[in-house]
């Protein structure tokens, strides 16, 4: 029954004789498509960064894709309402797509897991929304894999989180990576220790937080503190190396924390975890050791994790919790895995059944159902196409190999194997198909 | 280094001596929350989906999560903009979060794949948001799992789509499901075949397609149509039954095309099909075969995945082509899951070790770092809990087993494998631990 294929594009007008010529609808911008060889790249991160969080004992949660507003702006302040998709609901009530999954996560620990025991261990895989202007590496709806461990404030929390962290980062197939480990309370204590007046001292480590030391030497002279003090800042900003660079700072409750956490860090065999005190993100969010890992190969962007421990709960109406957490840029990591060109080959279809001729193609059906019941992506012609077609479709269509049902062959109940990249072809019978192309396969 | 504990509740009015009692904020209403246990039932549907889609050759495609808002009116008519969550853009342009993913999937196919040889092969999973008040089985963002297959319209497409539905429903576990198989054009010759007024006919299909026989019954007496194609009409929309009483209708295109489509089924080995002819979803956008699948035990919301032929592209500016897709409601089918009881039981973590001492803790982090190397979900204590502590902990977060290091069993290389159902207690040689718990989690 040929004829099929040209009927395959339905004529123009085709509803009710009216005729439909509407300029093309694009996806909105700052935003992606992603397509099949992609999305196998993409999955298989998320996979291996599932399992590492499994074998670690954590569990999945999924919260809803938007929040009330305040959910973020508790968390963030105000201006992140800038930032943000907002839009009122029936109830007049103000809702934004979710900026980050954190505060969802604590959100939904503060409605129904507060009783729970502790320490709770959860994750999450997911999308984000920013409003920003797209710009490279940065887009509008982005995905993220994060952690949360709950209840608990010991060294060897922290040490689990970083161990997880670099678990899925590695995992994942990364090779180039470096994991830079700091504590908030070092930087803090010691500008408190030195400035007496609260509100001084608050703008101080918001101008450091922002790496913006021109502003705080203005400040300092301002308001006469020693220039001693700046330069100690700045120095303990630099300290960055081993772990034994800890041995050379006045000893704190923070160093001794932080010795803790990577003597646990190498009794988990990780021992590529680096000492970075100029690591200041979020001054007034994060409580205690923060920690960030960077892809170097993405050069400017090339952070693809964040983390530390925090309190947040108390923001939302619960009692407050230490928790310790991170997040990943699945993007990143994508961009960072094409960078090292470690993506593996994506090749659609294992196997496409051609029949030769009409009088076969109920053979092919057969024998497509019995190599997806062994586990074997197989198609099969659905056009009713030429043998020369279908082995063009075949190929195109990323086949690895072709199986060629013809009239003799099905006589004596066989098919021919086609490589499709080598033109190779070998008769086998068809009982053993499945068989032999796992072999061919693996 | 006991104490770690009772200081894992920081005080109230942590951030700079503010005491902060805020009201507790709650997820938006007609949302979710999903737990672990929950989302470990509902990511191994989804696996089990994906999995027969890549089988049948299928490849996933994401698309962004909201779209310019004429995506889906061009497709559903005005009226959704009421359902849908509307908001506009830096660009004062309207977008909205998906109703659903077909649209978007079909405008990504106009915009970058229209070259692409065909037939083409797209799955999704994605979640999708409906603005409407809260009810049983209807929630405000619900989750699909979707497959298209674009560029071809012979039975045999129609017939692959379907095996790939009910693959999909039998892979995610359901046992008791019906597919009911129909043909809009059937209903569509018939009524127009005798209407000769192409207003009334469509009138008249609109009736049919919202299952209005009554208001079908007075526009037929108004305008003078014989009861006679009222009663034809009826009848058509309940023939429901096996394939064979297509032998009993008048032989049309239609009655022909659904006969190859029952004929391809039964080559691929699914024989549950029945034919519905009164199955009407969307006269004006489905083209041809439609189907549905139903779990009777989940009562009137029973309807699990429904799909058909379509065009689609020609309103988003591409040019006509043919589709055949489906989309299942995965909310529904893990509902339909429970009302089988055929959930599993959701163990979160396989071993918790717990160090008996203090001076044991060090040895207890290299047990658990070579489980979890070994793909074992291992734990750790992290809160430097007493040994009785430790067990209801392990209890309570629902491990299978304990892994008790002891000052004397640490000396000898040995650990205590407890299982936490019977507690029976066995002394296993560290090296072996990991054979050892895969045997018994085996």
């Amino acid at each position: 029954m040929p004829g099929y294929e040209s009927e395959a594009r339905p004529p123009k007008g085709l509803r009710n004789g009216i005729t439909l010529s509407r300029p093309m609808i694009q996806r909105p911008r700052g935003t992606r498509d992603f397509g099949p060889a992609e999305m196998a790249g993409r999955r298989a991160i998320e996979a291996a960064m599932r399992a590492a969080c499994q074998r670690f004992g954590f569990g999945e949660v999924v919260t809803p894709t938007f929040e009330h507003s305040e959910l973020f702006t508790a968390r963030s302040g105000e201006a992140i309402v800038d930032e943000m998709y907002v839009f009122r609901d029936k109830g007049d009530r103000e809702m934004a797509l979710r900026p980050e999954i954190t505060a969802s996560i604590i959100r939904y620990f503060v409605n129904e897991m507060s009783k729970v025991p502790r320490p709770l261990k959860l994750y999450y895989v997911g999308n984000c929304f920013r409003y920003e202007n797209p710009q490279s590496g940065r887009y509008r709806e982005f995905f993220q894999l994060g952690a949360e461990l709950i209840g608990t404030k010991t060294p060897e929390t922290d040490a689990e989180v970083i161990a997880l962290a670099v678990n899925c980062v590695r995992d994942a197939g990364l090779e180039n990576f470096v994991v830079r480990v700091g504590h908030i309370g070092i930087l803090k204590s010691l500008v408190r220790s030195e400035i007496e007046d609260e509100k001084t001292a608050a703008e101080a480590l918001r101008m450091i937080d922002k790496e913006d030391f021109d502003a705080l030497g203005d400040l300092f002279d301002a308001r006469a503190i020693s220039r001693r003090l700046f330069d100690r800042i700045v120095a303990l900003a630099d300290t960055k190396g081993g772990a034994e660079l800890l041995d050379k700072l006045e000893k704190s409750e923070a160093t001794e924390h932080l010795k803790e956490v990577f003597s646990v860090l190498k009794l988990y065999g990780i021992d590529e975890c680096q000492i970075d005190l100029g690591i200041v993100r979020g001054l007034d969010y994060y409580t205690g050791m923060v920690f960030e890992i960077d892809a170097p190969k993405l050069g400017a962007e090339k952070q693809v994790l964040g983390g530390g421990s925090y309190t947040l709960s108390e923001l939302f109406g619960g009692e407050p919790v230490f928790s310790t957490g991170f997040a990943i840029g699945i993007d990143r990591v994508a961009l960072a895995l094409k960078a090292e060109s470690a993506e593996a080959g994506y090749a659609p279809i294992d196997a496409y059944v051609i029949p030769a001729k009409e009088d076969m193609r109920k053979y092919a059906f057969g024998i497509v159902a019995k190599l997806r019941q062994a586990g074997i992506r197989a198609d099969v012609d659905l056009m009713r196409r030429t043998m020369s077609k279908n082995l063009k479709y075949a190929s195109s269509a990323g086949a690895r190999f072709a199986i060629i049902v013809g009239r003799e062959e099905m006589a004596k109940r066989k098919v021919v194997i086609r490589d499709m990249k080598t033109g190779e072809q070998t008769q086998v019978p068809a009982d053993f198909l499945g068989d032999e192309l796992k072999k061919l396969l693996a």
